[in-house]
């Protein structure tokens, strides 16, 4: 305790309220799987009951996906210094296939770990890594396809069903389960989902897990085509601002408005100690861009970096715990020039790298010609790929070029390969792609990566948005992913312009969580709708609280109601600032509809038809009164 | 001018500063078409050269699509109280069909007129108002049957066109015309848009061009999804809050951020005298809801309406200069019944009003029984019909329902009858969709509305972001507007919850104007890319100021980069704040171009083939400086 600064146990050791209250009338669930320690958290939203004529109503509770952890659990006890609890550490313990290490393997998380000046910056309960034993494979794929149901695949297949068996076996839930039929572009979504499916998915490669055996604190989550849309956040430290306790906070941050997955992109100072701070606390996998540190160590120059320096770094990050690595192994020398007649050139900053290194060298990418050696390292820890897209186009103009196109189809055999090693695999994509060139991406993946996940940045439709680009790319997004893509990186309205601060975060995700449900929604993702109707119900019932409740954000829709309708007295109004008191479309559709439902269905459809005049002399009577007090 | 109170005068006789300051970097200029007195507005925005080692090399300016009316013409002399330049006054006058009334024709707007008490509201400057002479027909869809090319769709040729034909013979913008094909669903775009063209369009009533004679200050627009995709905001005071002053300003606003058309939906008190002066004020077309005011004149009793007073109504607003008037003809007593198991019932306050009508008489529809008479009122003044979806879905659960499809099919019958009386017509659309079920409500629009523009609210693809809904909508409206809708009626992030305020606003419009844009370019609108390139180019070459200049929010664009980087000194910056000072992709790229351009392409091509480790040593050579001074 004593070597971390105070300033910094200050902060940290406290997270802001606002990153951890509750949220409101929600109470964190476990859902218990085999065996006791598997225990998969949801968030269930209470309902208030609606008030008719015939009385009080219940509406049951509604469970919704968590990604936020520990952190909204009144219960746990968070301690950043300690990090979070060793969820998976029996699971991986139990398979007998890992041996602890004396001490990190690579040199620089050694040079790190011994150095006396890094004190106030470490991590005080440093975990000691782990490494496959000789000979050993501790990927999921590759308990996958020995036929082996890890708990990671149980706890995965209960996360993504949220109880759904049980809402159908519930008559309460009977109409909320109402759904349009998705329209499918490929992707075959399971009505249940077993243990065995996600084995079959992941062995398939169709579907990964990143969670590597060094980063036992997360709560274990899938990426494919035939599960919930996921999204990925960004943060990360630059040589221009920021600090480890505000990355910290961030990363819960995100994790609390629904980001899924989190890819640390720091490229200034002190990125080894960031990296600890954040996976040691972080209930989601966390990924990074293993090059952008290696350049830090070589000062910023492409053409220093070699394979041992990068080597270094993915033995340094896996030992760490970081789940997927971004690899540009796809930027092949000869797809290089196809770049230079393109309006924006090469905009992915490890594409850029990576492309100065072949030419300068005039050599081939070493991340290519040494693949088979980097599959080595990934499956001693089971780090997942994502293949990188460094060729990705920066404008619409440069969309689905040669270039593009080219390293695709690269990426599509070192998926092969990787396969080959039974280590996971998903591909990134771009970008900026206008709309009607969205879907060619992700059948041109599909097919050329054997259905690996497609995990895509936006993409953003139009070009001329600066400070919206969080739209412009959530517009993409829910496109692409209806169209099959499994994971979308999300954009803040920063993009192009800076780095994000915490709002931006916060609207960067929930604009993704909204292009990833549309997204679930087109592809007719069974139970997807609940919360929507659930929702909807509320809106015509005129029940506030649950429509702030049920919201993406919860307290940003109460916030903005209470511009308009400050008063308490309102959140239980049969009526809205829209249209005020006197009149209001929802509450005329409640008397049409009590009108209608005064007899049977059956019985007013004949009404109508025959005897509607005395109906309607009945309505007129009472129509006086329109506003109803409660 | 002493009628109005001080305090009006006071707040609106001078706009606030950020409504009316002009568009950085840019300039209002004037298109004139074959009369002196037809002078199309234009903005053009002026670029920054571009520094390149062979000296500077000039960006040519970008023009683009100006919604603003003379407010950010620092020439125009600019009087709320005096109203705006009567554009098409002569144009009118001309024609010879229309005839100055010595007074209001509705009893409703002579007594508003004479009422002493309403002085210190009322418009100083009242016009005469106008009607067609007996017999006649002053429609633009009428003229354009005759095969009479009017200066109204001259100006809007003149207007769509975007001086594309000059570009095109223009060689500096050769690169920045290159341009994706779009993916068609049955629109037709031409590459140049001719006045004949725009009079073919409004003859087929495939589009329309909303042009009340009564409005004469209005700058002519289209609407047809063989044009631009166009949006709709809307505003009004309501019951509960809001003034004339501030409906104007927010008029203004509107049209400063890229609304093209906008619907007054007061509901509140003086809505004649707020319309009045938001009309005088207004240089795009103005839409209403005439049964909102209607309600109000029976204190909101929705049962005691009556056609008579239906009747004044549209003639009051028409002969204030109203340009479309929506108009729920199609909420038909049978369909009533229809929307019983709605989850959320009928949620269109103008469906709502003509339900309870319906079931309190038991009786038709009376917006449907005298539908010839109002077509008889609309050509008279040239009031477009925007045919309204009283049944639309306020909920996914009930999108596409046998009540909205049967109503649609209603509204295809009444278009077939307006078209009859030369009337020009568009369809209101929903609403509610999932992102799968979008397409199928425009092509049905399309069969059972005879290709009559369709204008859709959102649709919005999920139902559980309030606060977020303006993103929500932006996904389908970006969605259905590629299929073929021709304007998308805009939603705030206060959608749901309270009135919008003039940031509210602004998110509405932009994001908008964002989906609009992504519809252009995925239907392949000829020159739709020019802007995206041009703001591509800037990124690409770091001119920080033209990319500001060129987004479509400017002024938010800067305030978010200068966030993080404050200093001018960053505004030529070669870099950003993602990655800081010591390495960029984007400068990196370029030092990747500059190599494969020492020579040709195609000598590059063989160099890279044959000898690159030459070419290699001399970028080693010269990569030991990234970072070039400007």
């Amino acid at each position: 305790m004593s070597a971390i600064p105070r300033a910094f146990v200050e902060k940290t050791a406290e997270l802001s309220e606002e990153v951890t209250r509750p949220f409101p009338a929600s109470r964190k669930i476990y859902v218990t799987g085999s065996r006791p320690d598997l225990r998969v958290p949801m968030r269930e939203i209470m309902l208030t009951p609606t008030r008719s004529s015939s009385g009080l109503e219940e509406n049951p509770p509604i469970t919704v996906y968590d990604t936020s952890g520990p952190y909204t659990d009144p219960t746990a006890r968070i301690d950043l210094l300690a990090g979070l609890p060793d969820l998976r550490g029996a699971w991986i313990a139990e398979r007998g296939d890992t041996e602890p290490l004396s001490e990190p393997s690579s040199a620089f998380g050694r040079a790190r770990q011994r150095d006396p000046r890094l004190a106030h910056l470490r991590f005080e309960h440093l975990r000691t890594p782990c490494r496959a034993k000789p000979g050993r494979n501790v990927t999921q794929m590759h308990y996958a396809r020995r036929g082996i149901i890890t708990p990671e695949m149980e706890f995965v297949a209960i996360r993504e069903s949220q109880r759904l068996d049980l809402l159908r076996a519930d008559p309460r839930y009977t109409a909320l389960l109402r759904q349009h039929a998705g329209q499918g572009f490929g992707a075959n979504l399971p009505e249940t989902i077993t243990p065995e499916l996600v084995r079959a998915e992941v062995a398939r490669g169709r579907a990964i897990i990143p969670a590597n055996i060094n980063h036992p604190e997360l709560e274990p989550m899938i990426i494919g085509r035939n599960f919930r849309v996921k999204i990925n956040t960004n943060i990360g430290n630059s040589a221009v601002t920021s600090s480890i306790e505000e990355e910290v906070e961030k990363m819960v941050w995100s994790a609390r408005w629904g980001g899924d997955t989190l890819m640390d992109l720091s490229t200034g100072k002190n990125i080894h100690e960031t990296r600890e701070w954040i996976l040691r606390n972080a209930p989601v996998p966390i990924g990074t861009v293993p090059i952008y540190q290696a350049l830090e160590k070589v000062e910023g120059k492409p053409e220093e970096l070699t394979w041992e320096i990068v080597r270094d770094t993915l033995i340094e990050q896996a030992e760490q715990g970081v789940d997927y690595f971004t690899i540009h192994a796809g930027v092949l020398l000869r797809y290089i020039p196809l770049t230079a007649d393109r309006l924006t050139g090469i905009v992915s900053r490890g594409g850029a790298i990576l492309a100065k290194w072949c030419l300068a060298h005039h050599r081939e990418n070493f991340l290519y010609t040494h693949f088979d050696e980097i599959c080595e390292i990934m499956k001693a820890y089971d780090v997942a790929f994502s293949l990188g897209d460094g060729l990705r186009p920066g404008s619409l103009a440069d969309a689905n070029d040669a270039a593009q196109f080219a390293e695709l189809e690269t990426l599509g055999e070192l998926t092969k390969v990787a396969w080959e090693h039974d280590v996971q695999v998903m591909i990134e994509g771009p970008g900026h792609v206008p709309l009607q060139m969205i879907e060619e991406n992700m059948t041109k993946e599909l097919e050329d990566c054997f259905e690996a996940p497609f995990y895509t940045l936006g993409p953003l439709v139009t070009d001329i948005a600066p400070a919206y680009d969080h739209i412009t790319s959530g517009i993409g997004a829910a496109n692409i992913g209806w169209y099959g893509t499994a994971m979308l990186c999300y954009v803040t309205p920063k993009e192009h312009l800076g780095l994000p601060g915490k709002e931006d975060v916060r609207d960067g995700i929930i604009t993704y969580k909204i292009a990833a449900h549309a997204a679930d929604l087109a592809k007719g993702l069974p139970g997807a709708q609940v919360r929507d109707n659930a929702m909807s119900k509320a809106r015509f019932e005129f029940r506030w609280e649950d429509q702030f409740n049920l919201a993406l954000d919860p307290e940003r829709a109460r916030d903005f109601h209470d511009q308009t309708m400050p008063h308490e007295s309102h959140k239980v109004a049969h009526f809205c600032s829209m249209c005020g008191p006197h009149f209001c479309s929802m509450k005329i559709t409640q008397d049409v509809r009590d009108g209608a439902r005064a007899k049977t269905r059956d019985d007013a459809q004949i009404a109508i038809e025959q005897g509607l005049r005395e109906k309607a002399d009945e309505f007129r009577k009472e129509g006086a009164e329109i506003y109803h007090p409660v």
